[in-house]
């Protein structure tokens, strides 16, 4: 299937299973209602890279299209519940104001707080429901995954991926907001983090989860390993520098907003690790100001551009892209898949969509 | 087995369980090792209520001990990685300082963080651990369960239950939130939540677990709901109480907790039902004062007492109780089954452990 085709059947797949859901949530409560809006406009976007990785993992270990295929999309499709739940259970922790262009769930359930004029803290009210539906969100990702009718020895083996990186998503989130706390992230533990939380999570899982789903010998595993787990590196990187430099109208967040959040990524890591006195304390000054405005960005941007920090993490993500790409090129897979695999290569480092 | 047995072996479970996790989660960075020596603390406690109900659906529909039976009780220990999420987010929500006795999970980190001296923000660092921690839990309840052993159309049955048992439980607590903030639950809708939140969850559907993971026949499953739904109304009703009146030593919470989240309970509601201006006005005004002392707490049992809400309350457990006890009286289940699940009646409910 074409990318866009790829796209549209998760789409379809993830509405059809959130529809399942909406009628026995509706019977519990109408109020559950605005949970399930808060839900449809979260999935609404997204560029659904980890389904499609899913899918070429299956394609690259020989599954087919076809009865099957329709089973793996529901499989591959879960992983995007899997990511609404980490993207706004993120967002209450980073206490991110917008999402994908809208404002993240614990603001939509804040605003309705203030929209009803309810008595309590609706603060709290946001953040509450916003774990809640994140909860949920995680749940329904492996109800998903378990009923996507492919079975036995197959799944059995693609559990055990989805598991392990349930596992390590976590653990990667939890590095990362350590190193996030304690401040003294270098680029070598930066990079351990984007290893776990982002490398792994967003590419090499779901292409072994895919090849496990269509039996993949272990030579197909290893080599899709060698391909996933550097571009899974570079993409984190390109997701880095676009953090800070991007387009809001592009990334959906406003400009400069992991500099507000002070996220401790390679790049600003690459960037101490080049600064000058002034230009460090400069920068350790304003990272992770929650008022961080428009000047105060195109300061921080200038010292991570002056300093070569940006330079340097350019320079990493085509070394990244270099290596998976090469490990692409002898990989014992279709040329089909190999082609479809160098493609999603280039768009998920791209400097823009 | 009997109820101490099924503790042992649950413990064991679960223990086993988290020793296999252990080792992947220190070679992914020592820096993880927090993570499980809180889950390891917060798991010491409980009463594993969830697990020797779902071991009783086993039983009761002709399941046995044996081999079959140790994997039951993997699939039953599941249960308490998810009521560990649960009380995790659940104390973060409520922003509740102890559980089973000790720090609540977020607690733990903010103190973490304080004694390590991270220059970052405790409270933000603590909240977001115990959401990862909790979702971490969430996550492996369902690999627990899925790899229980047992296979076959009866898992899939029993892997719906509890699909469906995690989406009520969570539209169940956000419900709960909702009530309180709102501020106006009457003894209805109060019990609306109690239904989703706590009886389906804690007792109906545990009971439908086990049934279902032994074959159970329709008329089987439908006594196990005519027994654990008002059964499980009562037991919240008796937690109701226990929050508001219970011994610290015995509830592992400080006295009054609830009166200081300001729970928008069954009984706070039959309370304010039969309040009179002034006694309305008072409880009003201080139910969900985090600052509540001593004497406060004492003020508000009085009129929790004197209003006739506490009588109400217990009149209403009793016959939520008998309703249990003669649905279990005619359950087309063994003699010993029907024993066990009357002695987990009167245990659940009990004014005291």
């Amino acid at each position: 299937m074409s990318t866009s085709r790829i796209r549209k059947e998760v789409d379809e797949a993830l509405l059809a299973f959130v529809d399942r859901q909406r009628p026995a949530l509706l019977a519990i409560s109408d109020d559950l209602a605005p949970l399930l809006s808060a839900l449809d406009a979260l999935l609404t976007g997204g560029k659904r890279l980890r389904p499609a990785f899913c899918y070429w993992g299956w394609r690259a270990a020989g599954g087919e299209d076809g009865a099957d295929g329709a089973d793996l999309v529901q499989a591959a499709a879960s992983l995007e519940l899997l990511q609404a739940s980490a993207l706004i259970h993120d967002d209450v922790m980073d206490s991110s104001d917008t999402r994908r262009g809208q404002p993240s769930v614990h603001r939509r359930f804040e605003a309705l707080h203030g929209a009803q004029s309810w008595p309590g803290d609706a603060e709290a009210f946001g953040a509450g429901a916003a774990i809640l539906l994140g909860d949920l969100c995680l749940s329904w990702s492996s109800e998903m995954f378990e009923t996507c009718g492919l079975g036995g020895d197959r799944r059995r083996r693609a559990r055990a991926v989805y598991d392990l990186m349930r596992t390590e998503v976590m653990c990667g989130q939890y590095l990362d907001m350590l190193e996030g706390t304690r401040g003294e992230a270098t680029a070598a533990t930066a990079l351990r983090v984007v290893e776990f939380k982002s490398a792994k999570y967003t590419i090499e899982r779901p292409l072994h989860m895919g090849a496990a789903l269509a039996g993949a010998r272990p030579d197909v595993t290893a080599a899709l390993t060698g391909y996933g787990l550097p571009l899974g590196i570079a993409f984190q990187l390109r997701d880095d520098v676009l953090g800070v430099f991007g387009d809001p109208a592009e990334t959906g967040k406003p400009a400069g907003d992991d500099l507000r959040e002070g996220k401790r990524t390679v790049l600003i890591a690459l960037t101490l690790e080049r600064a000058s006195a002034a230009q460090s304390t400069a920068l350790r000054r304003r990272l992770g100001d929650p008022a961080l405005d428009r000047p105060g960005v195109d300061e921080l941007r200038s010292i991570i551009e002056d300093t070569g920090g940006l330079a340097a993490c350019e320079t990493m993500i085509e070394r990244y892209l270099g290596e998976a790409e090469r490990a692409l090129r002898t990989a014992p897979i279709t040329e089909e898949a190999r082609r479809a695999l160098a493609e999603l290569a280039v768009a998920a480092t791209a400097r823009s969509t």
